[in-house]
C-alpha cells in the first residue's frame, strides 16, 4: 500500500503498550506520539538474529501512522528481514528525547526528563516502486520539511538498490516525564543545590558545499531559525 | 567485583564488532568509545523476552570499561535479567549522537553525521552493597561530574530497592560519520542548495527547586557554561 493509513486520534492501549510500572507517564494520543517522532533525527531499532538481541541507530521518517527507516541493504537487519519472509521481522523501535537533568538533593531521586515513543511490530521491506519514491520523500522531509522538493529525486534503480523498510504504528505509545523534583520530605532541608537543568538540540549555521550557487533556501533558513 | 576493570587502549575487534559494510567508519580506540559514551545522557538497550525483541531508553554511567544502567526493579528488563540467572541476560546497548544533517543535491546521498557506540554482552544485576553505592556515584557523576559529592548518598536500603545493572565493555566498538557530502559527479552541477547543518545539545539556565538556599555550585556552573 503506497499511502500510509491515517492514524487514529488515540492509539489503542494493548498489553504490549501497558507497562508494569509508572502508567501515569504513558500517552496514547496520536498528536503526542507523532510530535515526539517528528522532532527526532534518529531512532533505534531492536531485533533478534541468530538468537541474539541487536540494536541499530537509523534515520527514519513518518507518513501518517507508518514509519520508514533506511538501512543498508547489506546489513544484518536487512538480511534478517529477508529471512523473515512475508510476515516481516518482529522489531521494537524507539525514539527518545532527553529534555532536562533532574538533580535532586538525594542521589536516588535524580532523574531525566524525557519524551519517548516505543513501537512494536513487523518490519517489511518496501519494494513497490511508487512506495519507494514516496518513502524517500518522507525520509527527506523528516530531516527538514520541504527538502524533498529541493533535490534530485531517486531514480527507480537507486531507490531499489538502497534499503527502505516500513513499520506500521499499531502497537505504539509514548512515555514522558516532564515534572520537577520528587523528593522525600525528610531531604527537603538538606544543604544541596537541587533543581532542573533544561536541555535542547540546536542547529548551527548551515555550511554550503563547495560550488553551491543557490542562496540558502527559505524552508531551510526558517528551519534553522526555529532550531537556533 | 566492586571496581571496574581498566579499559585496554584499544578494544579487541571481534566478529560481533566487525560490520558487513562501511568498515572505515569503525573505531576501536578506548578514548573514542569512552568520549561518545561520556557525552550522552541516555542509552538504549535491546533484549529478547518471551521470544520478542524489546527496546528501552535508560540512564547510564561509565566506570572504566564497565557501564551501569538504572532500570526499575519492576520492569520487563529487570524480570528478564532475574530469569536469566547467573550468566546474565544477553543485551545489545547503544549510545548515539546526531551531529549534523548532511543535505545532498540528490535524495539518495542525504545522510546524518553521527557518533555511535554499540556493545554486546550479558547484563547482570548489581547486588554487592559496595558496588551498589559506587554504581550510584557513577550514574550521578555521568550526568554532571562532581554531582555525587553534592547529594545525600543512597543508604543501603534505597540502593538495594532500585535496580542497578552492569555491562562489561568487551564486545564494543564505535561507528562514526564525520565527513561532508559524498555525491555523484553528475549531480554536482544541479541547482540545489547542498551542505551540512551542524547539531548540538545545549543546556539552558538551571532552575532551582523551591526552598533551595545554596547558590549554584561551581561544578554545575562550569558544566552549564561548557554546554551553553
Amino acid at each position: 500500500m503506497t499511502v500510509a493509513p491515517e492514524a487514529p486520534p488515540v492509539y489503542a492501549r494493548t498489553e504490549a503498550t501497558t507497562p508494569t510500572r509508572a502508567r501515569d507517564r504513558m500517552r496514547y494520543d496520536a498528536d503526542v506520539v507523532h510530535a515526539i517522532l517528528d522532532e527526532a533525527f534518529l531512532a533505534h531499532i531492536s531485533f533478534t538474529a541468530f538468537g541474539q538481541p541487536h540494536i541499530l541507530p537509523l534515520a527514519f521518517g513518518r507518513d501518517g501512522s507508518r514509519v520508514y527507516v533506511h538501512v543498508s541493504s547489506g546489513s544484518h537487519l536487512a538480511t534478517a528481514v529477508r529471512k523473515a519472509g512475508d510476515e516481516g521481522l518482529p522489531v521494537s523501535f524507539a525514539v527518545t528525547h532527553a529534555d532536562a537533568l533532574v538533580l535532586a538533593r538525594s542521589a536516588m531521586h535524580h532523574s531525566l526528563n524525557f519524551r519517548c515513543v516505543i513501537a512494536h511490530g513487523p518490519l517489511r521491506r518496501v519494494t513497490e516502486p511508487d512506495e519507494l519514491v514516496r518513502g524517500w520523500s518522507v525520509l527527506l522531509d523528516h530531516l527538514v520539511p520541504g527538502r524533498s522538493a529541493d533535490t534530485r529525486p531517486p531514480n527507480r534503480k537507486e531507490a531499489a538498490q538502497t534499503g527502505l523498510f516500513a513499520l506500521e504504528l499499531v502497537e505504539v505509545a509514548a512515555k514522558v516525564r516532564t515534572h520537577g523534583l520528587s523528593e522525600d520530605e525528610a531531604d527537603l532541608g538538606l544543604d544541596h543545590w537541587a533543581g532542573v537543568v533544561p536541555l535542547r538540540v540546536v542547529a548551527g549555521t548551515p555550511e554550503a558545499d563547495a560550488g553551491v550557487s543557490p542562496e540558502l533556501p527559505a524552508y531551510l533558513a526558517a528551519w534553522t531559525a526555529e532550531h537556533s
